[in-house]
């Protein structure tokens, strides 16, 4: 039986993940929460909706013994966002045309769906309990999901503004919050390989893309106990990186060329050196000390070639993050806004910046664990049908909410992607 | 020397004009506002604040004797729509994305110009008059155009949202203010054709795309005395009218067959047979009575063919539109809407629905007259450029502001345009 | 009764004609005729295959008393080229595909439709006779269009080769028939204007894009004697042209950023000075005197505003053409390549080069001409349906054979075309 | 020392494989060795000029002691594919643009390699022999691998074509050579799993992307004995598989949608029933027993999910593959063409159908194995700058030269490939 407490504790997390939601939109105008600025990307009153509309078709319209009556039936057409088993959908694309509903209708739609999802939560008996409490917390780490990808989306629509405009002066954001001394040299790990045990082990929620645990060989190797930094990428740069073609994977240099990629995304210059950098508190300077971000796998790859080096595969990558004792605990739950502590806990095993700072691109394809089994129902489209054409990306990055990494996380990227908060963590063969 | 009641009328006019843009914008939302639903279409914020540019920059920067402090020196870069000789500017494309600067601050423009051009109009020496009072009649006649583009771009906009909402409720527009009984059969009313003068004679206010007025033959022809009608087209429908070839140009028989075209833009029907209409109130059923409008020159020259007709010249049909006396003068005046009565005065010569239904698509590329000079200066950039690979329409629409149109007014665009309000006025041989 | 010797006539005719386009395609290898440098070209082969097509479909397989048995049932799928009403037909895009049937066989398919058709002519009876004849002459001009084109196509191929092959190495061709020394000066010569009939009067073959003979009305004016050469077009180059907005349509300015252009097309360079240009006979470098050629409407546009001239209309330029005393028969009829003396026979009046050097953009679009009627039948399709989006060209060039054009010869393509051998003759207003 | 011997055999092996190309390339004619009909395609005669510029260029000019002349020294140009370090080349999606050289050219281009490698081969002094000997061997595994793709090219070249021509009456082909008779049911093969050693130990040939050899982890699974036949994949097609979502990655869904798959490449049907099939002796009915052929990853992981089963991984089907005895002597090496018995040896085992029908997509993407090594110099690129979405295909194909592929073996190719002899092999947990 569910106790009043366990129901409690969902409410108040449930509140809180809801919570941070609308925060992350406040410092926007309607029409910032409006534009699409790619189809890669969605307006932040799309992810409000879409967040919403998961809970309304997963668990409230599923599976509610309590009566539910949704906000607008026409929102699962339009805030569905992939599932082909909930019918037809709006275009991705097309998702800025969306004027209506407005901002205002959209938060009265998310306050809508709080109600029912508060009442459900105390009242559910124990059947439906059992049904819709995974359902929920699967929600919840969903919306985690959309908190980060509001921040990416929103950064690049501002960007895109020749008016540069900073989405909020006053927050303690990525950039700045970065120290501005310069970083120790790079520590190399060394790691015996063997035989590991990689995946989640199911004790707490995880995605289905996280199981089974299994067993993997891995070879000798060394881990670089930090990430490539700004500075360290602008001697890439300095060095021809980008118009060297031995340091690049064939598709990474074609793109690289048909893009007139020259350094990260958002990094600005007018005569190829002094670079400054967009960012959520507007234009600023490269901070050398600071880890690159904001990069492609192709380029992640092209500067572990030049550096001799190469990118660690996600196996290597968990494997000694499970070593860094109480990483995933490492953040400041008191931060109304996403970030992390920088450095973990674990200092004397040094295998640094693993959650707080940026994704770290690996050298491993987003395949299927041996045994993958997706989620049954509609979530079954959760994570499985994207198995392809995409790479792993491990850690977290500062956009990620508090307490939503964990050192089996995959998150998954095309390879050309460049807008989310992705990084370098280098690795070499012994 | 200008009188102080000539700066006052014109003051006038240029508050009524300017208020009306506002008004346009009012029924809107700040996300409405912002959004671009196709290269082709601008946001109507952009509308708003690239007719201020204009004053701006072709009025109070380049002629101001009383020194003009820019509202933002950025703004010349954003809102500049096409002026190569104005610098640089912002993508037409990317016009969508600028959620800042907002809907309130463009407001704030709009006032700053504003200020300025009363003061300018009451204060200019006589020197300065002479410069900027062509300009600032121009001024208000491009106003006027962004006006009908305003309401055609947010008509598309609002289209491409699935929930099909209206732009305002209680505004009598083109489609609900039509009358409801079936109209007359149409009347063939003999041209003799012979030498006629065409163009403006510059006796008032005219574009440079309308000059200068010289000679030209005409064959003997008939025009039809009104508009196609949508329950005609819907018979050039039933008859196949969308695939078969043999009426059809060819490039729009391979836009019609890419773009699977079955009927004007915004018809929708599930079945083929029983068609809406999306209109600025909303979706409704044909009114079978009322001009067919948002088709394609494709579209009209294909309806005429299978009509056994032909489309009217831009000359047949200013040399006709000439004829009818006082049409100029027929639109009620006291509206606060653009509308026209729908007959123009003159129902003994019976050349009805010139200006008040749809622009009328003719049988003319829009080449140069002879003897054609552009403007000088900024202005120059105005029409000539674009005289390739553009058709004539003539008349008016329900979207063009009272007085804006004349016998002379040469309209254009792309044959493929469907988003105008643009109709079929058939031409036949004697 | 069409006597004996008319027939003869006509064979004879159609037999120099049949033979030219094999001749043409003589110095080409297999190889050669089968490949399709881009949609808008066809492949040699393609060429002597459709203008048998169609000789088989319009004349023989509609018209022939005697039982005509089609080589191969298949190729009236394949060797269609636009003609609706005749059924399906094979993409334009995908004609390159096609290496069977190989040239050889396309040569029997000639073989096949010359043996029919030529017993056709001599044994046709009265009525199929006066069915026939014109269609058989029509059948003879579309050969020549498609013999310029196969020269215009093949052209484009080999430049595209980077060992730039020349067609042949000995023939007589337009970049080196044409005499070396320094042109003269332009002449300007004055044009009245007035009333002047223009249009073919149909005593003799014409197409129906040339009817019905009709007055208009001209300004004064007046038309350079010569064409634009290629000294001339070096100082447009040199003074910017092609970096200078203020000279060029909107459309123009942006296909030529687009692609960026910056010389004629084929013309060479390494430094942007030193020109060199691909020819049929290989690459040479620029005569200075020469007419300058490959260049679209949007270039010969500029050009003319850059010169502070203007191009001409089709009036204005049939209108002096067709004071050129004997003009059409100035052509070096024993020449068994298409070529003409370059300077036509009216000295006196000095309006030269109209027809054997370049074709010559006109400032007119192609539209109907007042009462166009389509011929009837299938190829009701030749004209008719490509009169939107196109400019006038008039004149003929170096590759249009011997006779095959006329003072009242509407030539067409879209303004953005380079690939034909098209030139600038310059006016301007009185 | 090089023995003669030595010497003598590696001259009998590079005159054979040399020989394979012409014998491949004899039954198409000189339009048919010119055309591309796609980039992803080359050009007959260019595979037969690439093979040969790879021994001049990696070889010849690289290595030879005896001067060697180049045969034209454009050719490096035209026939470097990829080669990044060895300058600029021409376009790959132009290659059918190359009408001259002539393939009579290119044959004596091959003749002039031909002769300086004998020449190499029998008088190299012990130093040049030991740099070139791998050289050349890689060389010839080289051009086996293009002489696979000549037939899959010039197969999707005369597909293209409306006449649907056989590549050769007279061969031995794929569709033919297959037994008519009903396939016996799948048997599925246990594996035990645990851990197994993969990759190549180098003694003998095989490419960089094989090694180095390594151990993996497999968890028990089984394997089908056979392929999935024409048969069965009709009973997906019958039973929605191209219209259900369900068995589909997204981005296959969204290709399958975009390009309207219904069916494998090269099937066609009028009705959706009753297809046909495409095939290098030209259009046949389907053979029900045959393995399906032409088809994408995408396809193949959804007939799997169809079928509720997978794919296996490449390390499982390397590992299934190593147990079969003698598997790669199973080749008929007397045939002319390349096939192979479609039986393998160990029949015991019973694990089929492994190299000489179709090859075989896994559900691994091709990443780089654990201490991977790309070669040296120019041939650094052969294999390393490719690993990035891509699958692994193991086996080989009715297509694949004999005595080319291996256990060890990895082909790749996009996930949306279709025009290779690729196919499906299921497996399934345990």
């Amino acid at each position: 039986m569910a106790s009043s407490n366990t129901r409690q504790l969902l409410i108040t997390r449930y509140d809180a993940t809801r919570a941070l939601s609308k925060t992350l939109a406040q410092p926007l105008s309607a029409e910032d929460q409006c534009v699409q600025s790619m189809p890669d990307a969605s307006p932040t009153k799309w992810h409000l909706a879409h967040t919403s509309w998961f809970f309304e078709t997963v668990v409230l319209t599923t599976h509610n013994v309590i009566a539910y009556r949704p906000f607008d039936e026409r929102f699962a057409f339009l805030f569905n966002s992939y599932y082909e088993s909930l019918g037809p959908r709006h275009p991705r694309s097309e998702r800025g045309l969306l004027t209506r509903p407005t901002s205002a209708t959209v938060l009265e739609y998310r306050a809508h769906v709080d109600t029912a999802m508060r009442r459900l939560i105390e009242e559910a008996n124990e059947d439906t309990w059992a049904a819709v409490a995974p359902l929920i917390v699967l929600g919840l780490n969903h919306e985690q999901q959309h908190q980060e990808l509001l921040l990416t989306d929103i950064k690049h629509l501002l960007s895109r503004n020749p008016l540069q405009p900073a989405y909020a002066g006053g927050i303690t954001s990525h950039r700045s919050s970065m120290r501005q001394d310069t970083p120790p040299a790079t520590q190399w790990i060394d790691c015996a390989g063997g035989r590991v045990d990689v995946g989640h082990d199911q004790r707490g929620f995880a995605f289905d893309n996280e199981t089974p645990r299994h067993a993997v060989l891995l070879q000798p190797h060394q881990l670089a106990n930090r990430l490539v930094t700004c500075g360290e990428y602008l001697e890439f740069i300095a060095d021809g990186g980008y118009k060297r073609p031995e340091f690049w994977l064939s598709d990474g240099w074609a793109m690289s060329n048909a893009q007139q990629w020259q350094a990260p995304l958002y990094w600005q210059s007018e005569n190829g050196k002094d670079w400054r950098v967009f960012t959520l508190n507007g234009v600023k300077t490269i901070d050398a000390s600071e880890p690159v971000c904001h990069i492609s796998f192709y380029e992640a790859a092209a500067y572990a070639a030049w550096a001799r080096a190469r990118l660690p595969t996600e196996f290597e990558w968990e494997a000694a993050a499970a070593n860094v004792s109480g990483a995933e605990r490492a953040f400041d739950t008191r931060s109304p806004h996403p970030r992390s502590t920088g450095i973990e806990k674990n200092a004397n095993f040094g295998f640094a910046q693993l959650y707080g700072e940026t994704w770290q691109w690996t050298r491993s394809s987003y395949d299927p664990y041996p045994g993958f089994k997706p989620h049954t129902g509609a979530i079954a489209e959760y994570n499985g049908k994207f198995m392809v054409g995409q790479i792993v990306l491990r850690g977290g990055s500062c956009a990620t909410p508090d307490g939503h990494a964990r050192s089996t996380y995959r998150n998954f990227f095309p390879p050309s992607a460049r807008w989310q908060f992705s990084g370098i963590r280098l690795a070499r063969d012994l």
